[in-house]
Formats: structure tokens, C-alpha cells, sequence
């Protein structure tokens, strides 16, 4: 019985789906994606894949929609080309972020992308780092989600930290940066927004903990603009911090993003490559942190049916 | 055509359920319920529902599981005795809290609840502060969640609160706390816990924020044990808070938390009746403030095809 | 590619689930199943079981409700931790009985049963002796369907029986009945109720076929209270039966049943240990016989794709 | 907003639907069906549905599958046509005996029909007698079930018994039979089937109860070949009972049946009009009892959401 | 691990079966098909399928609908009977041309079809020349479309064709000849239909393209009552052809089709046998191909999982 | 009970659906469409639609994708924002031309687009000149599927043809345009592509019918690049026609197709506006016909359940 492990890989990341393939040993599966002249996508899997388990790796990079319908395109080929299982892996999850409803009459995407996926064929979603972890039960299909965490953790103890402080750029992310702190044996900082007594339109940012003449630690799961990246910035160097040193999973960097990083006082901002980043921009700060030893990992995993919870790093 | 719309109680919170066919002027659905030898719970709705528009009330009161089979045995009953649409109307929704994969091969149980509404014929979920806002989003079909953070909220301002501050328990509540805090205008302390140094094991809470000589809130979406508040409570008086106040949405009380409650320093705790209190229990800090209006207005407005919305508290 | 067999024996009847463990000469699967103060379920998978073959055997005993939820979170966390097949192995299949709409507006459960176990994961199920056998067709999931009548029969064989006579409890029921007289070789009996000609109300027992003088068989798929079993005792006795000897493949025994059983002028109660029975009652006169190894050889044999309906006895 | 009662005819049994239509004051839906010369159905409804609530009237008469396949299309049209409610009438269910599995690797039928019929489009089943009660839970979509048995026994009622008794033809139709005996208040016989001493392959006919002089009722859900009631009603002969009328719901009368009737030394056979009767055979000891009321009545009642269970002759 | 391959024949092409079989050097599953007086057609598989890789092979002969429930009932029996995986092998495509809707409310029966095997429980369907190629899409399992168009084409060309041409019967098949006549590199002409300038009502033919003199070659897909067919040969020969040949895939011949063959002035007339022929008809000038290589290829590729378009002849 | 007719629309034609706004003398339902930093849409319907009746306007405009999932979050959001019923309008359906698996292992991405819309929450799709009538069946959810043919044969004959022919531009098309010819009575002409009988790789444009010295008429369903479409022109002109005029549905006029049409031969290109045209491109021979009366009509019919088919020009 046949069921040979095999890689497709989407326009989106072409990348770092060489380097998971180069890890595995595996050439990526042949396949043709054109854009025709009204804008529509072809694709076409140019080689045998019956009752193979195969793996098509996209990422959500701009244009994000484009990239979405191109996976669901290349999964419903595989499908109807008698793949045995079909996961897609999703470096960066699409429409990660739109996971509630916290508005009246908005979509919930994170939730509609899980049955997309579902409808189109998908049996399995590998993904990292999800907005929340709720999101991996949107799926009626089993997914797996890895973290990035470590490979950010390694990065900052290998900086000559001392006296570092991990501060949340604000109170939602306090969890999220307390668990950092934790893993690095470090105390938490938060900042909080509030409204002036005066103008309750304005917003002050104040700071729950101390962080003056620290080295001061800034994590977030994605940085779209920079914006609030950048603010964090400002305030802790007028808090009298020492170093700033910044990470993120998710490098979206859309817009001025990468400009604002380089102009900025943070010393290194880390990164993963689960978005491709744009070639033409300042990357002199940046420190992109390769997830695809973490995903050939699990793909190999799953192939074999074997533990991939041993590849996440648990949180308490 | 008929379309008339109906409530059908389950036996976990008969008071509530009376409480709101009272508010909307309307008897509640004649039903027999019984509990057969073998344990097995035969139900029947014994008028006729053809075409109706049924919300069916049952929270997830203990015994938990017993409960949960008889709410889904009456969708069914009303499924096939022809019902136009069934709403399940879920003061406390089951296994709230289980609601993501924090551990490897466990039931992401809060999710399996939509999917078992669904297939017993659920039209609609109607429910009050879920433990997560991406939990509405498990459920294929529409789920309205309300909130009692301004029930909660508007007993507070009524206690005559002099300098007061709203303490998170801990980190992953503090963008709970920092909704309470910005309602009632007041500023936010946090709680964090911290390995000790010499010994990682034990656990030690630090204060981030302010709370000496002034008045506490503690808030919390659900209380259990009751366990950690009362930890809360103590680290509190230590820090030589003045006086303590606490609310919470649902109220479990599960083992010796009202006899706990009861012998604290706490001055009130106010509740709802999501969940219905025990009768032979010590209540006199305890304040329940009804649910019964709330939900009322979002059954006549769904059945009526208004905006639910409105009725909803939303945060930013 | 990986497809162990593999035994998660849910917590209403870990002693059966023991013996197909040793019968079949395999670990069962580690897992942990914690009751929460709240009421909930937390269940875990302790092992890997990554694309294997698990059979949860579960059966409906009393607490019932909580039972089957907890075989619906087994087959979740079962079905999320990516096994490739799941049976569930119901000894005693929940709301057996409720399997008709003879009332109008209620539940037919047993159907709502095997859509629920569906809908969570279960790929299969494996039972023993359901209340009808359209049953096995309300899932759209494979069912075996195994039965107990041989070990009852070879049971009651060795009982040295002359002049016997099998006698069905009522004209429901003389169709199983003479199944099993056609299996023993023995005429049969039916008592039918009739109205009493002065009170509509009162029934008396009619005997259709002759028992006096003769060794009695009754046999039942099931006993919940016994009463009807008691009654049919009392008739034959009177009727002028030698000995009573009686069966059951399902011995719920709920309430006084099985002290009922121990004062009655039955000889021996043969029942099998689909459903365990409680230590602290009487049980003398009870004989118990397992269905391990019958469990165990269609486990093996739906493992291994070989025929399960050579185990089955066939009634003509 | 239309909602209109609509009628649509399949060919089975284009008299009984004239019945109904002529019953409810209305006109049948105008539609084509065509038998192509390629064996072929092509339906076709010749007028606006949209937005009706149809109740398409189709039986299980000869040729059956040819009958039910046209059923199938005809809901299909009807969905694709925008109806807003299909109900799917059948005064005889398709392949209502294949409702078990009483032989390894066959096929129930009975409830591939309910599978296909949601498929199809059928939003519910209105049907009449099914051979198990189970049956209707066979289906995800609502069904009425009807019973024809108030039909029956009022007609016999009107035929002067005398001493009369109810037979149950075999021991596994001896509880439809007492619930006729008890519907009528008479006594009930049983007959049994024993394999010979000699020779274990004969079987004799053996008799549970008296019958020597009386008038024997034979009442049987359907007839077939009439075999069976045939060899009853020989035996009964022998037995001596004084006259026998014999009633059946659905009047299969394949092959020789209605020949046998005739010649045989049955008084009066009633049946109803669920199946067409040939029209060239012999009718002489026939009466034929119409369901058009009966029908007629659940239609209008599931069509304004009134109570059908009013309808229904419940047997307790 | 279990997964034979086997082929289950239904009752509509058993020849065509066997050879399969014989070129497959496998033995059919025994199965019994019986018709009951009640016309209910009852299947039973009679050796284990369990975990096999079950083809069954049932065409769309007459009685069309006869055969179709048949193979649906087959496909359900191999489901409860635990089947790996069942593909349902169509020869000829049941309801073929009914594949859009261009007339008002008509059933599209080529899509329900689809529809009916899915639910009933095929996993794959493998056939042969669709009426369009979209009908592949009506299904939401893999379908595998094959076409006879070279047994067609390797006919001909041994014929000893000079200054041939192939001549489209009307506009709508033009596309279709012209695919033959690129493979057989050869000219096209086309019949089209016009409307008599005096009488609306009158269709007269007109040929596009030069046919005088010349060998003409007919293909159609499918041939019915073979009235088109006849009237094409008529004007052809009217225009002067020298020789008439024609083939079709699917030779369904109903009515006096090959009566009416026998009579005409084709040389011969190639079909295939994915529809037996009537043993009792005229076959003089009809040369039946066929496609038992093509299905059996097609079988074992799809078993062993290698390619099957590899065996399709795909038109550019 | 509330069940209003509301037009949401989305961004891609946004003139066409205030056309069909008016016509229906309605406002547009407020909402809001984002496009994110990230380039995520995010939307947001800005008033009550519980219980409406809601068509949702999208057409396959460029960014096709983008354009896709802005349709397909549009519907999410509406389903759980609880309108009772969702069309989706699609003057142009996507991915309309990939309706069939022509080459090994591409995806037929049109009935992707069926299952999409539906699993997203669309009841119902309205729609014009599908690329294959099939494609109505792709869906299980009802399609009505308008023409714009009768629009472009009324402008044509307002254009004083004389001598008029028309003209297929490839064999494929010739059904197409027989039907043109038939609606205006008018002759065809067929062109067809020959290899050259020295080189194969040259193909070459060969004519089947008369057009020298004729108005020639040319109509596509759709024009992309107007490639083909030039050729053919260049061909007539070549053949000596007097006048050609061409039409169009779906005028998506990729690259220089407009501009090509304004350079060419052709005296007047009319089209439709199921797509926008750019407009910043010569438009000086093109004509365009709205389409918004056809849709407002269809709306309107289905919305009050009247039929669509009269307004929709069945072809023989």
C-alpha cells in the first residue's frame, strides 16, 4: 500500500518550504499555478499523488485572499486526485486575529477559514502560534499548533541580558508576556492605557512595575504596522530603560513597519519566517529565526504517527 | 402560520426559568421529566409545539452531565415533534472552562457541546459571559452571548466605594479586570505569582499597582472552590486594603466556597442566578442579582428578528 | 504505517474492560479521567495513539448520564489526538429501550445516542443484545450486534433440566422467548394480561400453554426493578411450576431487584457482566457470566477485518 | 409570504391522491412524467411552487423501485423549484420489512429509504404502519406515522362476532395481535410453529389458546403472496372455529394472493387502499377501506402546525 | 493488513463483469440478488468483505431504475459490512443526459445521482464518457472518467477509409466530431437544422461542409431509438456519400434502434458493451469493442494507487 | 413576522447594484469593508438583518480572490447575524470557465466555489449565462440562472442588419451561436481550426458556410483578452464581409482587450455590466447594456416566491 510522504508547496512561501524539503530530503511535488488573464488562479499537480499523505505548505502573506483561494485550489486538486490525507500547513493561519465577535454582524474568518479549509478537503491544519488557542477547536478536522516560543526564548539568552525585565506593551498581552518571563526566569512589567482625567479622549500609557535602568524585553505574537511596537518603545526609553530588545512569531511588517524598527532605539528585533519578508526594506535590526526544522519536525511526526506534542513547548 | 413562541424549562434552574416566563407574561411549556429506575431520563413535552419558536432553558448547574443529556433528549423531543426553531438557552454554558488544548489528547470539551447541540437539533445558543468570546465561535449555528458585567457593575456604584481599585487575581485576568476598571472609572492593580528563589517550587504573589488603604474589587466570569479568591482576599488584607468587594457572573460555589466566603474579610459578594445556590448553604455576603430581565429581552428580541446587540454590553 | 489495537476502558465498568484487556493480552491505554469540583469531566490520553486502532468499551451503568458524556469526551479527546479509528464498545447500549415514538412528543434516545457517539468520533460501534434489532440501523455508522443467548443457554443446559418449558413474561415478549425455546429444544408458554371482566382496571395474568408440573425458564434481555419478573414468579407459582430458573443478558437490578431475586423461590438468575453489579447487595442466587471473551474475539476480528458474524448466533 | 398546501401526485397511486385532493378541496399540482424510451424518468412540475409546502403522494406498489425512484426526483425537483417544505407521503413505506439485520452483510433498507429520502430533498415522512415502530427513527427528518388499525376494527365491529377470538398467525406477531384483541375487547389465540420429533425439518403448527367453535379474527399488517394466511386459515379450519375474517393494512397481494383469497374459506378480507389493487383479478371476499381521510386529515393538520398525534391511535 | 481487491457484480451487466474478472484473474463476490413477490429486491454479500477495496460494477440498463436501487442497496450492504472502500464502477452513467435544467422546475437527475451513491456509501465512481464532462463535478467523491473514443477510432481506421470525413449530425455534437476528426486526421462537416422559410414548423437539414463522393464517418455517444442517427444516414446518402460507418460508446438501442440499423445503409456500426445488447435483435451489421481491458486497467490502478489518467485519452 | 427584502452589497460592482437598488426603490443595507494593514478584509454590516431576506451583489471583478472572500465573509457574517435567508448575486460567477477536470489533477474550481458559497451560509445563488449550463448543478442549493441573450439580440436588431449571418468563431461555440442565429433568423457560419497539412504545429482558420458580402454577427459568453476574438475578425475581414458586429455577456477585457477592440474592424461591441469596465480605457466602440432590471426582476420573483423561469428565455 502506497502512502509516501510528500510536500506541496503554495506560491506564498516558496521559501521556507524549500528549506522544510531540504530538512526532509524530499523534492516538493511538481505542480503549475498560473494566474490567468482574468485574474483567476490554475493549478495543476504534475505528478502522480494517489494514496499519498501529502502536505501543502502556504502561508497567509499579502495578498492574503489571493494566497487563501490558491490553497483552497491546490487542496481540492489533491483531493480529487485521490491524495489518502491532505494537511494543510499553515505557517501563519489566515485571518488569525478575526477570532470573536466583538463587534455586532462582523464575520468570525478565523472560524469560516477552518471550514473552508474543512469543505475544500483538508483532513489535518499544521499550524504556529495562533491569536488564541481556542482557534484550534474551530476546526472539526484534528490541528496541530506548534510555537515559536523557544526559538525567540534561545535567541534573547544568548544577548548578554542582566537586570532584564519582560514588559506587556499592555494588559491583554500581560498573559502571554508573563509566560515568557517565566520560561526566561525574569520578573513582568505591564503597561496600561488610561484616560486623562481632563480629556477622556486622550489616552496616557502608565506602567505597572518597575523597569527603569533594565534591560527591557518586548514580545508580541505578530506586529502588523509597528505601531504599537513602536509607542511600547518610546515609552519605556522615556521610563529610562537601558536596552530594548523585541521578538515576534509573526513579522507581517506591512506598511512602514520595518522603516519604523530601524529608526527605532530597539537594538535587535527577532523574528520567525513564517512570512516571507519583502526584499526591499531595512532589515538591519532584524534577526529572522527559521521555523523549518520545527515544521519538518512535525510533519515527520505526523507521517508516522507519531507524538507530535513532544515538538510543543506546554505552557502552565 | 404559527410561530408562536414558547419555553421549555429543563429541571436545572426551574426558579430562573419561572423568573422569565414571568417577566415575558407567558406559561412555561407543560413537560414531564422523569427519572426512570435504570437511571435513564425520559422526557415529553406534552402540548403541542408544531411550528413554534421554543427556547429551551437549562444551565449547566450539577449534576453537570445529567443535566446536559436531558437538555439535549428535550431538543430532540421538540426536533421531532416538528418545532420551528429551538433555541437553547444557556445561562451557564457546560464545560466552559475546557474550552483549548493546553495539554496534549485532551476533549477541547466546550466545543464538543456546540457540536452536540447541533446534531440534536439546536437552532440557536443564547448564553451569558462565556469563559472565552471565542467559544460562540465553536458553534455552527448563531450564538448570542450576553454579558452581567453591567449588572455586576451597577451594584458596585451603589456601595458608596471611596478610592477604590480593581485588582486582577492574576495576570491572564487582568484584561478582564481592566474592562471593570474602566467602566467603574477606576485604576488596576495586579496580581502576579512568582517562583520563589530559593526554592521553585513555592509560589509567591507580588502586587503590581497600588491597593494600600484603599478599597478593593475583586471580579472574577466564574467562581468554583472559591479557592484562589480567598487567596486574593488574604494577600489583599496584607497589603492593608480597606474594604473588599467581590462579584462574579456565575456562581458554582462548588465544596465549602460559601461556608469560605462567609468567614472572609470580604464585606459582599454579589453573584446572578445562572447558577442556582444551594439551599442549605450559608449565604449572608452573598447578593444575587437576577438574570431574568436580561435574558427575557434577548429571547423577545430574537423571536421578534430585533437587534440582540443592543442589549449587549460590548468592551473595546 | 502504525494501526495497534488498542483498549480505553471508560470508568463505569473497569473490571469487564480488565478481563478483554487480559483476554487479548494488552496494557489498556493510560489515561486519566478526573471529576472536577464543578461537576465537569476532564479526560486525558496519557499515550500516544497517533493512527491506531482504539476501542473504548463504556458501558451504561448507573450514574448513566455521566457515564455516556464521559464516553463522548473519551471519543473527542480520542478522535483530536488523531487515532484512526474509534469504536465504541457498549456492553450496554445507553437508552436501549427508548428506541419508538409510542407517546407522541418525546425522545427515541437510542437514536439521539448513536448520532451523538457519531458526531463526537466514533467510527464503529460493537454491542450485545439491543432492546430491538432496528436499533443497530439508527447509526450510519457500522454496528456489530453480538449476543449473550449462548452463554445464557449452555448456562442452563448443565442445570439438569426435565419436563422444562420456557415461559414468556408476556405477548411482547414470546417471540425472544421462543427463540430461546426453539435454541433449548423446549415448548413454550406465554402469559398474556387481560382486563378483568367487572374492573377495567385490574389485569390478571392468563397463561396461554401448559407449565404445571414442569421446570420454568424465564428469560428476559433485560431486568431493571424486576417487578414483572417477581410477578411472572408468582403466577408460575401458583400455576403449579417444579423449579424456576431465570436469565438475563442486561441485570441493571435497580432499586430492590436483586433482593427481590434473593427472597423470591427463583433457583438460580443468570446474568451476564455487561453492566457491573453492586457489591453491597445481596447476590446468592445470581450467577454471573462474562462476555470477555466474546468481546474480545470481535475486537480481534473487526482489528484484523475478519468475519464478526461468525460470532454471531443467528436467530432464524 | 405563500406558503401554500400543494398536492403532488406520483403515478402509483394516482387514485387514493385524487381521494385526498378531492378530500382537501384542491387540485394536484400539474406535472409531467415521462417514461423515456431509454427506460428513463423525466418529471417536470408545471406550475410555481416556490415557497409551497407540498406533500407529494407516492406508495410502494409494483414496479417498487421504478415507483421510488420517480419519488426521489420528484422531490428533487421540487427543492430545485424552491418549495419551502417537502413531505414526502407514503401511505406504504418502501422496504419497510428489510428493517433489521438478521443475516450477515445485507442491507436495512428500510433505512437506506429514510437516507435517501433526505437527500433527495423530503423535509419529512408522513406514512402509515410501518412493520416496526422503530422504522420512523430511522430517519434525521420528522415522520407522522399514521395506523390503520381504527379502520379495521371498526369495520369488523360492524360484522356480528360472536365468541370471537383474535389469532396471532405466528408467536412473533402475537403482540400486534393482542393489541387488535384488546382494541376489541376479545380473547386471543397463538399459534406456534414446532419442528417435528421425527424429522427436525418439518415443522408443525401448533396452537396456544381455544378457537374450536368461535369466529376467528386474522389480522396482519401486510399480505404478500398470502401464504402464510392461507396455511392460518387451514389450520384454523381443522381446529373448528365457525367463520374467519381476515384484515390486513397493506394489501401487497402479489402472485396468486388475490386468487387464493377468493378460494378460500375466508368470509370477509378487509384491507385498505395504501396499494393499488389490480384490476383484473379477483375481488369477491375484498373490502377495500380508504385512507383519504385519514391522510387528508394529518396534511391539513402538519400543514397548519396542529397536533397529529390527536390522529394517531396510540396502543399503550 | 487487510485490502484485497474485489469486484461485486450487480444483476445489469454480469458479462461484461466476468470478463473484468477473467482479465483481472479474480473470482466475482459471492452475493445473492433476489427479487421478492413483493418486488423488493433483496441483497446479501456471501463472503467477508471487511477492509477490502470493493468494486462494484452495475451499468444503467433497463429497467433503469430497477438496477440503479440495486446498486444502491449493494453499496449499502458493503458499507454495514465494513468495506475499506467501494467504488461504484458505471459503465454507463445512470440519468446521463439529465444533466442540466433547461426547462422549469425539471429534476437535474444526473446531479441526484451523484447525490444517492454518496449517501448510500461510495467512496470513488469510475464510468465511462460522460454526456459532459461537468457531470464528473455533480460528485463531492473523486471521479474517474474514462473514454472509448480510441476503440472507436482503432476501428475505423482498419476499415480502409479514402477521402473520408467526419460529419457532425447537428451543431450542438459539433465539437465532439471534431475531436474525432483531429484524431483521425480528417475534415469536418456539420449537419444544422433551419427552419423552412414558408412553414415555421418544417426543419429542413443543411450541411456545412463537403460530403459528395466521399466516406462519411457518424459518432455519437450515445445512440436511443437511433431515429437521429437514421435521418443523418438518409441525408447523407441523399448527398451523395460514398460509404456510411458509425460508432457510438454507449449502444443503448431501444425501441426498433437496431432493427432500424440492420435496415439502413451504414456498412457497420460500432458500439461498445457498456450496455449489453438484447439477445434477440438484429446485430448484422453491429461490431460490438470491448471495454472490459480499459475498466480492469483502470481497477488496478486505482487499488494500487497509480495513475488513471495515464489511461485517458485527453482531448486538447 | 418580519421578513424584509434587502440588497447588501460588496465592493466589486457597486454601480450595478445602486442600478438595481433603485430600481428595486431600496437602500443598500449599511455596512462596512475594510482592507486591514495586513491586507485582511474585515466587515461589518451596520444594521439589524435578523429574520430579512437578504441578496448579497458580488461579481468575479478583478482582484478576483480578494473579491471571493470578501463574498464569502459577507455571507458568514450575515448567517450569524441571523438573516433568514441569504442569496448570493453573481452577475459573473467565479472561476465560471474551470467547470471540468480536462487535465490530470487540476480542480474544478467552479463546483469549489459551489460548496464554498454554501458552507459560508448562501441558501441560494442568482446568477447569468453560467460558461456550461451544468454548473447550476455543481450546487445544492438552489441557482437560477438568467440570460443576457436577450438583451444583445435587441440591440443587434435595432443595427439594420441586411444579409446577416452569424458567425461561430470555433467549433466548440457553434451551439452557442446556432441558438444567436435561431433567435434572430438568421444562417450560420462555422470557422474551424485545421492543422496545416505540411507543418502540424500551424493551424489554420478554415470556414464552414457563406459570409462574403454579409453583415457577420459574432457573440462569446465571455471576452478575455479578446485574442480569439480578434482573429476571427481579421479571418471575416479576409473572407469579405461588409460589417461585423460583436457581443458579449461577461466583458472582463483583461490586458489590451480594449484597446484591441478599439483598433479593430468591428463596427460595434456591445457587452453587459455584469462586469465594470476600467475607466481609463477606450470604451469608444463599446455599448453596454445593464442588466440591473433582470436582476432587480429575479430578485423581486424570488423574493415573493413568483416565478423566475418567465423571466429567464429558455432555449430549445
Amino acid at each position: 500500500m502506497k502512502n509516501h510522504l510528500k510536500i506541496l508547496t503554495g506560491s506564498s512561501n516558496t521559501q521556507l518550504a524549500q528549506e522544510i524539503c531540504d530538512y526532509l530530503d524530499i523534492a516538493p511535488v511538481r505542480r503549475q499555478i498560473v494566474r490567468a488573464p482574468n485574474d483567476n488562479i490554475k493549478v495543476k499537480i504534475e505528478e502522480n499523488v494517489r494514496e499519498d499523505d501529502v502536505f501543502v505548505i502556504q502561508t497567509s502573506a499579502s495578498p492574503v485572499n489571493h494566497h487563501f483561494v490558491e490553497l483552497l485550489l491546490l487542496i481540492d486538486a489533491l483531493k480529487y486526485a485521490s491524495a489518502r490525507r491532505i494537511t494543510a500547513v499553515l505557517p501563519y493561519y489566515p485571518y488569525v486575529r478575526a477570532d470573536k465577535k466583538d463587534e455586532p454582524r462582523i464575520s468570525i474568518s478565523a472560524r469560516l477559514v477552518a471550514d473552508l479549509l474543512q469543505i475544500a478537503g483538508a483532513d489535518r491544519i499544521l499550524t504556529i502560534t495562533l491569536h488564541s488557542p481556542q482557534i484550534a477547536a474551530f476546526s472539526r478536522i484534528p490541528v496541530d499548533q506548534l510555537w515559536a516560543t523557544g526559538l525567540l526564548c534561545n535567541f534573547m539568552r544568548l544577548k548578554g541580558l542582566s537586570n532584564a525585565v519582560v514588559v506587556s506593551p499592555d494588559v491583554g498581552s500581560a498573559d502571554e508576556a508573563s509566560a515568557y518571563a517565566r520560561r526566561l526566569g525574569l520578573p513582568l512589567a505591564i503597561m496600561d492605557k488610561r484616560r486623562h482625567a481632563d480629556d477622556e479622549k486622550v489616552e496616557i500609557k502608565t506602567m505597572i512595575g518597575e523597569v527603569a535602568g533594565r534591560d527591557a524585553l518586548l514580545f508580541d505574537e505578530e506586529v502588523l504596522t509597528g505601531g504599537s511596537m513602536m509607542e511600547s518603545i518610546r515609552v519605556l526609553k522615556e521610563r529610562g530603560v537601558r536596552r530594548i530588545l523585541a521578538g515576534c512569531t509573526h513579522g507581517v511588517f506591512s506598511g512602514q513597519a520595518l522603516e519604523k524598527i530601524d529608526a527605532s532605539s530597539v537594538e535587535v528585533f527577532a523574528t520567525t519566517n513564517t512570512i516571507p519578508l519583502p526584499a526591499d526594506k531595512p532589515k538591519r535590526k532584524i534577526a529572522v529565526l527559521s521555523v523549518a526544522r520545527l515544521l519538518g519536525d512535525a510533519i515527520k511526526a505526523i507521517h508516522h504517527g507519531e507524538s507530535v506534542s513532544r515538538l510543543i513547548e506546554w505552557e502552565d
